[in-house]
């Protein structure tokens, strides 16, 4: 019995212990190698002839290169987001030519929900305020450090977007016993927390102490955080971003720290990045600003592989896939 | 039927709002308050003649004097350590006489936990150094910061001193699935993690990516975390002392700080408080110092009321207190 051996185009930038791992894993199918990998899973890499052969492609191939390779069945992309290929043509013509389009966002929920909470517990604890007071700090700051960090327990906690990411943070705020609120696009009732629709959540804003925005860039979603909702939320709240920078009205954001309503700002996103030397966000009040980082981890590249590999067996036996999203 | 009226000391420095929830707590019975209140909950008030009227002391009255107050039954210290009162000689003639002696740990046990899951977040993130490359970081710091940060999904933690904040802590963790081990002087069976000896613990830390001590200052261990015991941390650990800094040799926390083995502590108690200016822990590697504020927290005054008005319920109806410590 012949067995059909299939082409896997990859882009991924990867040490050789991680490109042994990937042979390993898709055993008799064939690895065709991008001449130049993309530069990291946040940016495209150059088209590529070798695309045009392949069955599948794993990383990040240029779309349009993506569309006219005329035997790709399957595209995975490595990044959790995938704004480069989400737009009404690239979705028509993968639809139309039956090309399935995952992407890895498995494989950066659990850090960016890990992230997450540590922004929320050092912005209740105060800890970058303490870590600067240090040893020596006077009475009247000691105290004030002492008595204004809040506990998470018994908190209020709005969620926008209901991912993975989502999913994994409500596990890790069990054992805080929070109250929390999530905004979905289409509420599916096996959330296990309470949902608000788009009209309500001003009013969960205003009873929330941390809003945390996980939503995707997509044509709906785009400075989805308004004035309006800023002037929702309640003194001493704090907001963060850990899902795309286009999904804040960052000038609505810079007014509102301005005003102290939100308290603080934690964002690991901005639109756009890095964000230009001299641009008002670098200098606002209470903004805590981190590069893109919170979906990083150590052997994040073998945890995609492992994800590919892990859906290449789904494929191959005609299940169904993994963080599809067309 | 005449209900007898007991005398309350209380030198709790709080403002109107907590003596008033202290008033009501007590209902008939009679609050004295310190002529001088005691300036925080870790420092002693004066020596105050009124103790020796009251038949309850609450807060933190001097040692000599409380064993001198000829009515005393029942003193609530308004910390979670009890330093100034364990002695031998505070222990039998409290003993003797039959005075009880609670403290207010599970006031704090809450705070303190998020405190050192704040401290193990932001180490495993890296969350320091994220915000200081801050959204201007070049590629290369950049590919550090993602490739270097780890998940505490899976890794492994030992706690030293099994109390309450451990507990707390320990259900803080169960979403993360690490592999928990604790040092606890006498087992009960009831702690719910692997348990290990002193003598066996080298072995434990040697595979822990997590040191975590909670232990109190007692006799037995004062500088128990020893240059032994930092010689058996794995390169790459992370150290947290949220207990008393006497039970740290601090010379040797120097030294392995220096040799990499742990690759950070993070310390909220040191010996002494403050330490003192030019001390070579404040500019040792990788040493990030809070001014002793895990267990502060919004409310603290109020929530030490109400752990005293709980322990008073009991106290009046014959049942066993709550943070019984004589």
């Amino acid at each position: 019995m012949q067995t059909t051996v299939l082409k896997i185009f990859c882009d991924l930038k990867a040490d050789d212990e991680t490109l042994l791992l990937l042979k390993r894993g898709v055993a008799q199918h064939e690895i065709v190698s991008a001449a130049k990998p993309a530069p990291s899973v946040l940016s495209k890499s150059e088209p590529d002839p070798a695309l045009a052969d392949a069955d599948i492609a794993f990383g990040q191939p240029e779309a349009g290169a993506v569309l006219q390779a005329p035997r790709l069945r399957w595209l995975q992309i490595s990044s959790a987001g995938y704004t480069r290929y989400d737009n009404a043509e690239f979705r028509k013509a993968a639809l139309e030519r039956q090309l399935l389009v995952t992407s890895s966002s498995t494989v950066y929920a659990e850090p960016c929900a890990e992230h997450v909470l540590a922004s929320m517990l050092a912005q209740s604890r105060g800890l970058l305020e303490a870590l600067r007071a240090g040893p020596g700090a006077d009475s009247t700051t000691w105290l004030r450090l002492r008595n204004t960090s809040t506990l998470l327990r018994n908190q209020r906690v709005v969620i926008l977007g209901f991912g993975s990411i989502a999913r994994h943070l409500v596990e890790m705020l069990k054992p805080f016993s929070m109250e929390i609120t999530a905004l979905r696009r289409e509420p599916k009732g096996d959330e296990g927390v309470s949902m608000v629709t788009a009209e309500h959540l001003p009013q969960a804003l205003a009873r929330a102490d941390h809003v945390v925005n996980l939503l995707p860039a997509t044509s709906g979603s785009v400075r989805f955080v308004s004035t309006a909702l800023f002037a929702a939320m309640r003194q001493g709240s704090a907001f963060y971003n850990i899902g795309r920078g286009a999904t804040v009205d960052q000038d609505a954001l810079l007014a509102a720290l301005r005003s102290g309503r939100p308290a603080a700002a934690w964002l690991d996103v901005t639109e756009p990045e890095p964000l230009p030397p001299g641009h008002p966000l670098l200098d606002a009040p209470q903004c805590f600003i981190t590069p893109h980082i919170a979906g990083g981890h150590q052997n994040e590249s073998q945890n995609l592989v492992r994800h590919f590999v892990e859906n290449l067996r789904r494929f191959l036996g005609g299940a169904p896939l993994r963080d599809r999203v067309i």
